[in-house]
């Protein structure tokens, strides 16, 4: 029998059927959306038959088969129904579905596989839609999200582990044991089980502080920062302080990102520069992690990407890596110093895995939103790019029966996937021209941020003229803000293993923790341990 | 025992901590997104205790009884193991999840129960993302859409019902039988099951066309399009034809929408003015198709809102319903001789119903898309709540135990939900205050279309000077078109009734139908019906 040689031809002479728009329509609605702007309409890939002709490479063969293969994998979905050991959640900061949809374009373009390729989530069995409100905003922002999606409890805008009773900034309040909410992470620690997190930013910023902070205001990640705002650092303790002192963070065992200077006096230099740290208080909370930590086991403290490779992850009770004096850098950057999220993860699981009875890890792609805060969508992209790839690092150090992965958002970024570009193009590139102006825009913008720009005669500026390939090239924008603001959408979550198909249909954010906790028979609520059979 | 009195105060007194932004932030990466401008943090809702006190509504108490009870419910899911009767599938065309989002805001703020609110779709038990990208353009129009999530095959942009070895405007390919891809509305015919479709859009529109038409171009509606383009409506069936003389669409027994004018001779006058239809050939095909009806059974044709509620649905074999010249009017013109598509639905699942075997019902909120194209983001998002309506008339007219309900988009539409605005705000409304240039902006814009703006003096135009709440109101977007290009990111999916679990995690547009056709075992491939036990 002979075997049909399938010769792939990329059509370069685009069908030039390009349509031009005619004058702006009116109503009626009928006028409306006659869609005679459709992009350019290049011809599909094709292959050469048996008997030389062309028929496309995609075509009805080809999606049944690929569509019939997607249906017996799914019906080979089954929910694993018993105790989760292990639970890892992946936070994208900022990460709405347009940028899962442009970092699997990017991951296919990198590839080769472009369109058909599939993000590491994107093999997870189940999915679910999530809601981000808070108890007083429409659109929330890192901190009251991160109180509910790892402490199952929405609050207030700005604060941290706490209800809706701490107002933003109340000291007194924030101090009140019954305001507090009550994060998986500690759940796990009371169940005698590690825990771990990690983040590209200060490990004192929001995210990772919903996992064991309580505090009035996000801002206050050192004693410095309470001061700033005149508050008293004796009444209320900063993010730092809960972190190396407080009863759920001075028991994480591993503890990966960035913010030095939150941890440091203001007399002490910094080991990358000339940079002293900022704490008023005089304390230097590294030495006393380690101080403290040498009374408890082994510890490693490492502050560089060569130290973290050298860390014996067989015999590390303790493990702290702060890589940046601030926030880590962005991976555009590619600073040798910083290990890459992906890096971090995989010692992470490599310690925590040393726990026979288990573990709850939160690993953060932090910078996917400051990236976008500044409109910059090409080191966004790349943010989340990486993101995926630690993604792809847990699922390949972990089993499917034992451990949960979450990977989800804490809420979107104004960012929206422009124009008609053709099959295989560059998501960070040019989409198309604009039929009003005549000036090409890129795939990728915003509608506010520090992105908008004045206009000369009336035109925007032409992105070529901007170099739109510069990695921090800051897109353009509808309405100016210093820094974006957020997308209230909702967001998506994907699961898989141990109650993966507990996250299907739409949910608040807030009941992560609960199906978390019900997996893995952590804290009160319902558990499946105690669950009727 | 006492009953507490919980007293709702909505504090009105704006707590003052409103920050202001600084200066722009500068690499490192640690200094930006400092989040110092996250809207003006009003005071929660409260109630007072029995001992005076104030305590926040939404305390720790609240959400985690909510979110047990969310959990419950999950547990509570049961997959739906048994054949599909009926499926319908409900289309919002242009319907990203920031639409989805904001029309669940526009009921809640309509019913009182604010961001609690839940959409129709929001109580199905199973959800999806869904990828849309089609063979040759990563960004779909609804032609090639409607051919992957209709048919099960993708194909080229602006073609439909046919693979991708027809390229755009090819008479000669469209023909080849071999190309043309097969419905699940013909999969239901040829399974001797009834079928239909409603859409708020001309029937022959690029959506509704999917189920049942075959062309090279998506804007041949009528013989007149063909001609205009210099084609050759001899050799190339015009998708009206093929609606009313097409194998598929002569047996579609009810056909509810817009779009009179494809189906008249010139020569004819529209009945609700002065216009003319727009077909060359001196066809009048509503005639042509009453006459039809007439040998096969009990029929009507009607076009205006009060003839569609003198069907008698019970003894009506065929039901033709064309209420308007074009498309449909906006929801917002309040028209009142056009039904709304809820009471389209209705109608429409009532004649269906009457089908013993089960029926096939594709139902489309057209006019999403439409109003999204002139970035009319009050229109369009008064098109999703109506769409919403629809689902729910739906939901309550069949039983879960035999009906596939799904609710998913073709692609989405470059349309954010902007700034930090509080909890109740009118989604329709103001968002804050940019930081930049100190105008007020709204909280639904775009990244692309005609609501570009020129600026005055580098600024932009203010929206309270626009007149932004009116109906029609031009959304700000950031780079100029006649009309708005999609949005590629992916879209989700809803589903409730047997087999709604085929639709969990991420899929294409193409295997919609593939689960389809298992679940209500028709056409070829994978069926429930004949599945191993």
């Amino acid at each position: 029998m002979r075997v049909l040689t399938f010769i792939l031809v990329l059509a370069t002479a685009g069908f030039s059927a390009a349509r031009t728009a005619g004058e702006p329509k009116l109503r009626p609605a009928d006028d409306d959306g006659d869609h005679r702007n459709l992009g350019a309409h290049p011809t599909p890939r094709q292959r050469v038959m048996e008997d030389g002709s062309l028929r496309a490479l995609e075509d009805s063969a080809f999606w049944n088969a690929r569509c019939q293969a997607e249906l017996a994998d799914q019906l080979a979905k089954t929910p694993i129904v018993s105790q989760a050991k292990n639970v890892i959640v992946f936070l994208g900061d900022g990460t709405g579905i347009a940028t899962f949809t442009a970092a699997r374009l990017l991951k296919g373009q990198r590839s080769g596989k472009y369109e058909l390729e599939q993000s590491a989530w994107e093999r997870f069995p189940f999915s679910s839609i999530i809601k981000t409100y808070n108890t007083n905003m429409q659109v929330t922002d890192s901190a009251a999200s991160s109180t509910a999606y790892l402490n199952g409890v929405k609050g207030n805008q700005a604060t941290i582990g706490v209800d809706a009773n701490v107002l933003l900034g109340d000291c007194l309040a924030m101090n009140i044991q019954q305001f507090h909410t009550e994060s998986v992470l500690k759940n796990f620690q009371d169940a005698g089980r590690s825990t771990g997190i990690v983040t590209t930013t200060r490990v004192t910023h929001a995210s990772p502080a919903g996992n064991y902070a309580h505090t009035a205001e996000r801002h206050w990640e050192s004693d410095d920062d309470i001061n700033d705002d005149n508050g008293d650092p004796d009444m209320c303790d900063d993010i730092a302080e809960q972190l190396v002192l407080g009863n759920t963070g001075s028991k994480i065992k591993v503890i990966l990102g960035g913010g030095r200077k939150k941890f440091l006096p203001k007399d002490a230099v910094d080991p990358e520069g000339e940079t002293s740290g900022r704490r008023d208080d005089g304390k230097n909370l590294i030495d006393t992690w380690i101080n403290q930590k040498n009374l408890l086991g082994m510890n490693s403290y490492v502050w560089n990407r060569d130290q973290l490779f050298t860390v014996d992850t067989a015999n590390t009770d303790y493990l702290l890596g702060l890589f940046d004096y601030g926030h880590m850098e962005y991976r555009v950057e590619n600073d040798s110093s910083n290990p890459t999220l992906s890096e971090m993860t995989r010692v992470a699981i490599e310690v925590l895995q040393m726990d026979t009875k288990g573990f709850f890890l939160f690993v953060e792609g932090g910078l996917i939103d400051t990236a976008h805060h500044l409109n910059e969508h090409r080191s966004a992209v790349e943010e989340a790019f990486e993101f995926e790839k630690a993604v792809e690092v847990a699922v390949s150090m972990t089993d499917v029966q034992d451990t949960l992965i979450i990977v989800t958002a804490d809420h979107s970024q104004p960012m929206t996937i422009n124009g008609y570009p053709s099959r295989g193009s560059d998501i960070l590139g040019l989409a198309s021209v604009s039929d009003v102006d005549n000036m090409p825009f890129t795939t990728l913008m915003y509608t506010n941020g520090p992105g908008f720009r004045d206009q000369k005669n009336d035109l925007r500026p032409n992105p070529v003229d901007e170099n739109y390939e510069d990695p921090h090239y800051v897109g353009q924008a509808t309405v100016p803000m210093v820094e974006s603001n957020h997308n209230g959408e909702d967001v998506i979550l994907y699961a898989r293993g141990p109650h993966a198909h507990l996250f299907t249909g739409i949910h608040e954010n807030a009941y992560i923790p609960h199906a978390i906790r019900y997996a893995a028979c952590v804290g009160s609520g319902l558990s499946f341990c105690s669950a009727d059979a």
